[in-house]
């Protein structure tokens, strides 16, 4: 495909980890802006790029300018960007496009996946979700996306929205799951070690596997004597309410009096 | 070590797997137990046991029996089995040595993982629980463990229910927040696949990092904008009161509130 010139605004980690893997797929990463100059400096310098910590700076010949950043800051960088770019996008799953449309040639670029800068990724497998005001603008970004990654989807907005509502259970409070066991453990004077084995299989059992249909456990079977037995060694309220609510929310899907969708239907 | 003759009683998930596991470290699978004759056969035809479905065909010679049933079953099958055994165990997480006073050399080998027939596994890192009646005992179970795996752990009965229940947090609630995912993205017409490397990578994180410290998300940075936007989507009761509840407890968590324990102790 053709090689783009494009800009990074924000360095945190999805900045990070997006300008070298548009790097190392031979795209030139032309500026990266943080507002401290060394953060941009430390991505910077190992991809020939400008860092700069202005955004007077930016240079508008770039093909694209990525927003790397919280969504809450989206809208302050709007309006500070007083010139019309060939193409600007962010990268926030829950904000809409229309938070751009200030621009004429405008888009969104979400991958979805969780980024720590110091565990490196492979971001062939990064599931792109794309959307832009117009074809030509979503053509772009689709050969931009599958240069970088084979899972390239189409999402509107609203879509996206619930992408990212989904992704808080499916990685935020799965993790906050893992705290949770993390802390029973060390109140008990057990080593945390003991569960990584089962909670890597978790999740590859459902790699294959519908999570409906991997579901096990004392609340899955409603064996009643053993959800009691744990509920008595529940001394704090809110780890009572989490095990009690989570229970019940897991017998019903297997009851299917939840969720109102056809699973099967997915797996046609 | 010493190669022991060990028989089986239960021929479900957990039966299987270590059957198998046992034949391949050079251990010999004496019988294997089902009510269900066929069921049995299906796992010993591969590993040279003889395959029943009456406990008084036991052979009381052999060095261990291991009770692979589930944690309801056993006082049924501990009131059938009418001989001493040179050593009995069950695998059961929630049950307590205890059970087993009926017979003079007893324990507990308790496997810390999920177990599916048709998803093979590496019994090597499978952590595996150990308790005892008596140092002998202790120490036998210890080297068949060892013969085993790599991660074993000695347990009293009171910190391998604390155990058990931290795994239905790692592991069963966890998949349920998976569940939910897959059930909102269904809902909503979009792949469930958009949401599978982000799962991987959620579980990949804390084999290295204390979860408390990889918490992401809205809610560990307080974003009530984003929680509400989240929030109005969820039209189901119960999802409404996990989300509110799990994302009050990662701030929690995050406040230092909870738990009361000092994860850093565990990192020294």
């Amino acid at each position: 495909m053709q090689k783009l010139r494009i800009s990074i605004i924000g360095a945190g980690n999805v900045g990070y980890h997006l300008a070298n893997a548009l790097y190392k797929s031979g795209h030139s990463v032309l500026q990266i802006y943080s507002r401290n100059l060394q953060t941009a400096q430390n991505i910077s310098e190992n991809l020939h790029s400008e860092a700069i910590n202005s955004l007077s700076l930016l240079n508008p010949s770039a093909d694209l300018l990525i927003l790397c950043v919280s969504d809450s800051a989206i809208p302050e960088l709007v309006n500070q960007i007083n010139f019309q770019p060939k193409l600007i996008v962010h990268t926030a799953g829950s904000v809409s496009i229309k938070a751009l449309n200030k621009f004429e040639n405008r888009g969104v670029f979400y991958p979805m996946q969780t980024f720590s800068k110091n565990v490196s990724l492979d971001f062939g497998n990064i599931p792109l979700c794309i959307e832009a005001d117009s074809p030509e603008n979503l053509s772009d970004l689709r050969l931009l996306a599958q240069s970088l990654s084979k899972a390239v989807y189409e999402l509107s907005s609203e879509k996206r929205l619930q992408c990212h509502l989904a992704a808080v259970f499916a990685n935020n409070f799965s993790n906050h799951m893992f705290a949770i066991a993390e802390s029973l453990m060390l109140k008990n004077d057990i080593p945390f070690d003991i569960l990584k084995p089962i909670i890597m299989e978790t999740a590859l059992k459902v790699q294959q596997v519908s999570p409906l249909q991997a579901q096990t456990g004392p609340a899955s079977r409603n064996d009643t004597a053993t959800l009691q037995k744990h509920q008595s060694l529940l001394d704090a309220p809110d780890l009572e309410k989490i095990y009690s609510f989570v229970s019940q929310s897991i017998l019903n899907y297997k009851l299917g009096a939840m969720p109102e969708i056809d699973i099967a239907k997915n797996n046609e």
